[in-house]
């Protein structure tokens, strides 16, 4: 397995990948590797050649207030989930590589963006959408996977790409839960014992939830009903619980098109998110 | 000479042309192709080995009141023009094609686009910036050949690059005038004789300040003024007059780096801008 830090150490791997007739997938992560990354990298290996993961804090996406500094980090345990899932190469960057101090383009989405957790985390789809320009360009990736556990990221994403004709796929990889439903997050670490049994409220609300949707509810308010109820249970304080069609993120009340219901919340200091799609 | 109106037209050249071993060089204009266009061709010709140019008045970096519905077209002119430059595909795609009635993503560069044009003219430079991202995109170029008539253009499109890793070469290709002086512009149409005429009196500006800057002159107020004084004496309405630091377009007082000599003036409705490089 390759370790990459530089964009030329990269380029040299993807442009000689690409004369053999590979394919590449990248599965961009900020480290701190867990099994629904794995999960990514699996799915990435159906989709292409060579897989590169690129292993970046991306310091643009985290607003002032926000856990830049204490986002946890273990390269070396990075290192050996990567290699136990087959990646060709890990990117594994510098934020003075990726930003020159006079750094001053910016990759925008502006519709998507605005709702969920663009409300309160405002610069913060602005920096995911720049920094997965950058290692598109720099992967010179065929496809990219994405995990539907942060649904708006993914779907801002997949608007980016076709928007700005990106030569890249994008795949969207299933959500992967803890044995107890609690779905798979780096910051989930932060959360105390009492914590973490509190916020299973949100993945019981959101199996609720999906039970009534399969037996035939449509009614958004119904749904996020349950999903709320069942948080504010487990005294959880809620950012957003909505019900939205999955192409413009707007607000929908009756579920007649691909819809997802999704929700933050806070349990002590730590900012969970979770979601459903219903299609 | 291919001429291709989709996406995927373009793609199919490009990724052969790829496979062939070829690289590929793309000319962005706005058509209504004039001598300085077709030098920009002829640059891209010792750059790579197929030269696809787009043709397309993107609708994105014109302002409400600007002249985007006059803005001068003749597509036949435009392949001729091509075709006598070695040109191997036109990419010739409508506003529909570009941007989809949800279109919602931006590439904007917020330093160098704050400045001269971008002043007056404040959604501009976002416009050129997604238009371009757009067209390397979908062409897959190595390289692409801008002029330095549109200097600050030039200059933002080089950082945008730099800033997202985009994997092309930008060339920069010197400014081509008429016989008169004039800087070649699409626009130069719009003039009547007598305001070209009095035109002429930005390139005897910009080429008295050149031979005083030769001579050993440093001092930006004293080129500047130069440069003022004969627009003046043309009866052109300045717009603006500056002198920068060609890499972060940052007025500077004395020349002691690479900097630009720029202007812009309105004479009669019509909006010209000229330059030179000092360096």
């Amino acid at each position: 397995m390759n370790i990459c830090k530089t964009v030329e150490d990269v380029r040299a791997l993807s442009t000689a990948w690409h004369k053999e007739g590979k394919t590449i997938g990248l599965v961009p992560t900020m480290g701190y590797l867990h099994d629904g990354h794995a999960s990514l990298m699996d799915i990435a290996h159906r989709h292409a050649d060579k897989i590169i993961v690129s292993v970046f804090v991306n310091p643009t996406q985290f607003g002032p207030n926000e856990d830049l500094d204490k986002y946890p980090r273990d390269f070396e345990r990075d290192q050996a989930v990567c290699e136990a899932h087959g990646v060709d190469a890990i990117f594994y960057p510098t934020p003075q590589l990726m930003y020159a101090p006079d750094f001053s383009t910016w990759v925008h989405e502006d519709s998507l963006s605005q709702l969920m957790c663009g409300q309160s985390r405002p610069i913060h789809f602005r920096g995911v959408c720049t920094v997965c320009t950058k290692l598109f360009n720099i992967s010179l990736c065929d496809v990219a996977v994405f995990g539907k556990k942060d649904a708006q990221q993914a779907l801002i994403i997949r608007r980016m790409v076709r928007d700005l004709n990106m030569p890249l796929q994008i795949v969207l990889a299933p959500l992967v839960r803890e044995a107890d439903g609690l779905a798979m997050s780096s910051r989930n670490k932060y959360l105390s014992a009492e914590e973490h049994q509190r916020a299973l409220s949100i993945s019981k609300g959101i199996f609720a939830a999906q039970k009534r949707y399969e037996e035939g509810e449509r009614n958004a308010d119904a749904l996020k009903r349950i999903l709320t109820e069942s948080i504010q249970k487990g005294e959880g304080q809620i950012d957003y619980v909505v019900l939205m069609d999955q192409d413009t993120l707007r607000p929908i009340e009756q579920i007649d098109r691909p819809a997802l219901l999704a929700c933050a919340a806070f349990f002590g200091k730590t900012r969970l998110i979770d979601n459903v799609f219903l299609e």
